[in-house]
């Protein structure tokens, strides 16, 4: 690329890049060059000269990097809020199955676009999804123009074959590569949702397919104490169970991982298994509180998930590490357990981390330009930003939150300005899902 | 009042009285007559007839009542984020105190001032404060436009005369009436600390000065685990000890009380004392969780608070129904614990109950006009308002919180619009906030 290159610079006086010390730069700049990634991001007085004409922004926030969403099921934005006061069992048998076997493929597209606008505006770039229909959600996501995993649900219940499903993915990538759209917007991988949802060798064969192809392999392990309890007696632990098939040799990353003993935690260090940590959810659903500060001391790269937006409502991946700091200091009865500045890499460089994805998660050179402005005029940011660095982490996380996003870019490109989405009418996303809400309480 | 009276009349498409069923009223009105008060909330079609010349304004989202923080300690918000990330007696020592001991009685009239505009923003008419300078408090509180109930601190540490502070709040309960403002903007309360701050004889006096003058007793009770135990060991429990001095014959309102026994429970249920339940702080500062759903199953009147903006950022009371939502299933490992419909319950109707209060917390006859309304043009309320009644209450608590709030009003005046206060210059409040930061950081 040429020095002249179309180029654009944003210049604010915080920027978070979200390297492991969760520096907070202050009066810095980002360049992005023309193909999307990031060029440079450090202070203003060391950039390098930007060529002459280049548009440079001037934020009056803070800037940091699109937040990554590590496990969720967008498109059931259409079900949000139903039957939810019901126990669990209850809920999936008598709200959720049915209404999610009215589901068309449409429905499908009309929820993760809702879905991935809604993300955007609270500053989530990139989600990762173990849905069907992956292309109605391919669709959806590049008009909205956001990024996501795609992890192909893979079930074994009635009306279900997990063989075509491991094939038509494994066809889909052959054909198409595992990356689609422009600046890698879409990765495909393979979601099998669970060890109880499958047999053993349905897993054994979704290791192998995913490791011929270095594509992630995205699973619910150990979401529920009586699920886990189950396959404890059947099989050690999930956890175990996926070792011994050898889906853990290849790129794995299990949401929730609420109940693990020291021996899981020691095997998915030894293995570079990312977690998907899911606060909320595990919360809402009484599930349970994943040993958090146990991971990262043993290494495992974890990020956060909202989970789908009918179990935990509001695919706020800020609010979920807001979430993960509360409930890791309420869990360990120390208030000092998680840090602002530790809560905010969970969301994004750690989520990253966790899905084997060197190129999102933090503003630095030779990743994708995924970034974020939150605005600071707001009482939340009132003390100001001449304040020691943690205070700025801290205001952020506790008292800011996704509220304040204002502008957001994916991949150099402004998708998110002032609040709204620059490519998609919201009002008719809204409306198309109302649709789908209106016909499934038909 | 004569029916011609000026009056004031909001129609829209949901109203939530947040009577004892938390019913969901659709096409419904609530009409405020000249003092500020309700005169009528129920079916457009049942309405009386408004006389001739009536402001009608038509809301396209949600009434519910103004909110009610039962805890806080809202001055404090140029201390907010201070040292968030050291352990709990060190952030005290280390950077709460100090920074404390610097501020002069204007900075608390300026923390109050940018709180109260914040808590409006959030929907919240009403806070219950216990600190000091309550005439700076005051006198933020009506240019802000909101309520407040003022719990005078009242401490026994050094540079602090308990005697003079239980006096000098009965002189002035004595010489200007419970009530002061328009409205009973302002209700004058005792706020002993705790019981750990105070000797037993300080306990009676502030029991039997408050009961002289019907005003409620505010306290700190139970809120860390060690702080009880020792009261434990020293008087059985704080609860039993306040009981026997004859503190609990009167209007009391415990902050936290989350280390709680049966015989505590039955013994406050059996005295009418409220709880200000204080989810977040309690997770934040890793105090634990207050047995809920307990409470709520002995007749207690719980409502919610947020504790002070240095321990528990954002002033935000709908964000503490979610969150008492979320731990009371957590703790109980009950996914049904509690419900929408009860989580917006205690923030409301269930925290005037705890303060004993008739007057606020709920849209019926008689009482204040403190009304927020919701937008519901966004992705949170997506699936339409023509969904069953739980569906719209679950997507208030889970997916919209209080970023929704649009217009406030108090005692029938408009005092936020469009997410705005009509009173305070907001950049003026931030500024003044910052500016005593700036000197508690220089
Ligand atoms: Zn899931
Ligand atoms: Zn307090």
């Amino acid at each position: 690329m040429s020095p002249a290159a179309p180029h654009l610079r944003l210049h604010a006086p915080i920027v978070l890049p979200c390297d492991p010390d969760c520096s907070v730069l202050r009066d810095a700049v980002v360049d992005v060059v023309a193909d999307g990634r990031i060029a440079y991001c450090g202070p203003a007085t060391e950039a390098p000269e930007a060529p002459e004409g280049t548009p440079v922004r001037r934020c009056s926030g803070i800037l940091l990097p699109g937040l990554v969403n590590a496990h969720a099921h967008t498109p059931m934005t259409p079900l949000r809020g139903i039957g939810s006061d019901l126990p669990l069992p209850r809920w999936l048998r008598e709200a959720i199955w049915p209404a999610e076997a009215k589901l068309r493929p449409e429905d499908i597209g009309a929820g993760m676009l809702l879905g991935s606008v809604e993300m955007l505006r609270h500053g989530v770039t990139t989600s990762t999804e173990m849905y069907f229909h992956g292309e109605h959600m391919a669709e959806a996501v590049l008009a909205a123009g956001s990024r996501m995993l795609f992890a192909a649900g893979i079930l074994d219940v009635p009306g279900w074959d997990w063989r075509k499903l491991v094939d038509e993915q494994s066809a889909w990538i052959d054909a198409d590569g595992r990356f689609l759209g422009p600046a890698h917007r879409i990765e495909l991988c393979y979601g099998p949702h669970s060890a109880y949802a499958l047999p053993p060798e349905a897993l054994a064969l979704v290791g192998e397919e995913a490791q011929r192809r270095d594509a992630l392999v995205h699973i619910h392990v150990a979401e529920h104490a009586e699920e886990d309890a189950e396959q404890r007696a059947a099989h050690g632990s999930v956890p175990r169970m996926l070792d011994h098939l050898g889906v853990l040799d290849g790129r794995v990353a299990m949401a929730h991982a609420v109940h693990l003993d020291d021996e899981d935690i020691a095997l998915l260090a030894a293995k570079g298994v990312g977690v998907a940590h899911c606060p909320g959810s595990n919360a809402k659903l009484a599930s349970g509180t994943a040993r958090l500060v146990d991971l990262l001391r043993a290494g495992i790269p974890v990020g956060l998930g909202t989970d789908g937006p009918a179990s935990n409502d509001d695919l706020d991946v800020l609010e979920e590490a807001r979430l993960a700091a509360l409930l890791a200091r309420l869990s360990t009865a120390d208030s000092s357990a998680l840090t602002a500045a530790q809560a905010l890499l969970l969301a994004t460089r750690g989520s990253a981390d966790a899905l084997g994805r060197d190129d999102i998660g933090a503003l630095e050179p030779g990743r994708w330009a995924d970034i974020v402005h939150v605005a600071v005029d707001d009482p939340a940011f009132a003390t100001g930003l001449a304040v020691p660095d943690d205070q700025v982490l801290a205001n952020l996380i506790w008292a800011a939150g996704s509220r304040l996003v204002r502008d957001v870019w994916v991949a150099g490109e402004q998708v998110v300005a002032d609040g709204e989405s620059t490519r998609v009418d919201r009002a008719g996303a809204q409306a198309a899902v109302r649709a789908v809400s209106a016909r499934l309480h038909g």
